[in-house]
């Protein structure tokens, strides 16, 4: 047998005062990236990188809520937090799984270190 | 902080002659099992236990593909990985991901031990 394929990491944080859960595990064609202050899986979310746009103005990604609901706000949080993910394990696509209570901007940020602190691609 | 909500397992083991690698992670609402035999993702399905149905003959249990192609296969594969780790999971749904080479009847059956070896619920 090989090397194990599959790498994965998780953590967990008080992220203004919310205990906070992060899970990230690579596959090859997918990183998928859990967020949880409930436990739950929460809203699964696919952030993928555009190759068509070619139009610098707009970012080129788009996501689709695959499960749960689907609001404009999942979107921008979605992409926020995962667009730096995607392109630094070389444009892959980010499945995003997001429960969280708090997704005021200081959150997002922090989030993102603690995504960080997860890298496994 | 408490102890982690997210309880995760893998394995990986050779089914007739193939490496499989094996991720289940438990959520409150979902238990996520990947089976890749790539190291990719692959088809993303949910398996969810229909509580609207009073229908003794038909199957309890509602397929549908999130990321991937649908294919009537991968509903049967999905229905037969998964059924019996929602039962057992307190008829949690089951978030599935699917990479196979192989899905013959002995080599599913495998797989269901191998899911069971890593049993998060």
């Amino acid at each position: 047998m090989s090397e194990p394929i599959i790498k994965s990491k998780k953590t967990q944080r008080e992220i203004n005062g919310i205990p906070t859960e992060v899970v990230c595990t690579e596959f090859s064609n997918y990183i998928f990236v859990v967020l949880t202050q409930f436990g739950k899986i929460g809203t699964l979310v696919s952030v993928t990188p555009d190759s068509r746009s070619n139009d610098i103005s707009t970012t080129p990604f788009s996501t689709k809520v695959l499960l749960g609901k689907d609001e404009p706000m999942t979107h921008v949080c979605a992409k926020n937090l995962a667009m730096f993910v995607s392109q630094e394990a070389g444009n892959r696509s980010v499945l995003l799984g997001l429960a969280l209570k708090d997704s005021s901007i200081d959150t997002i940020k922090e989030m993102k270190e603690v995504i960080k602190s997860c890298q496994v691609w």
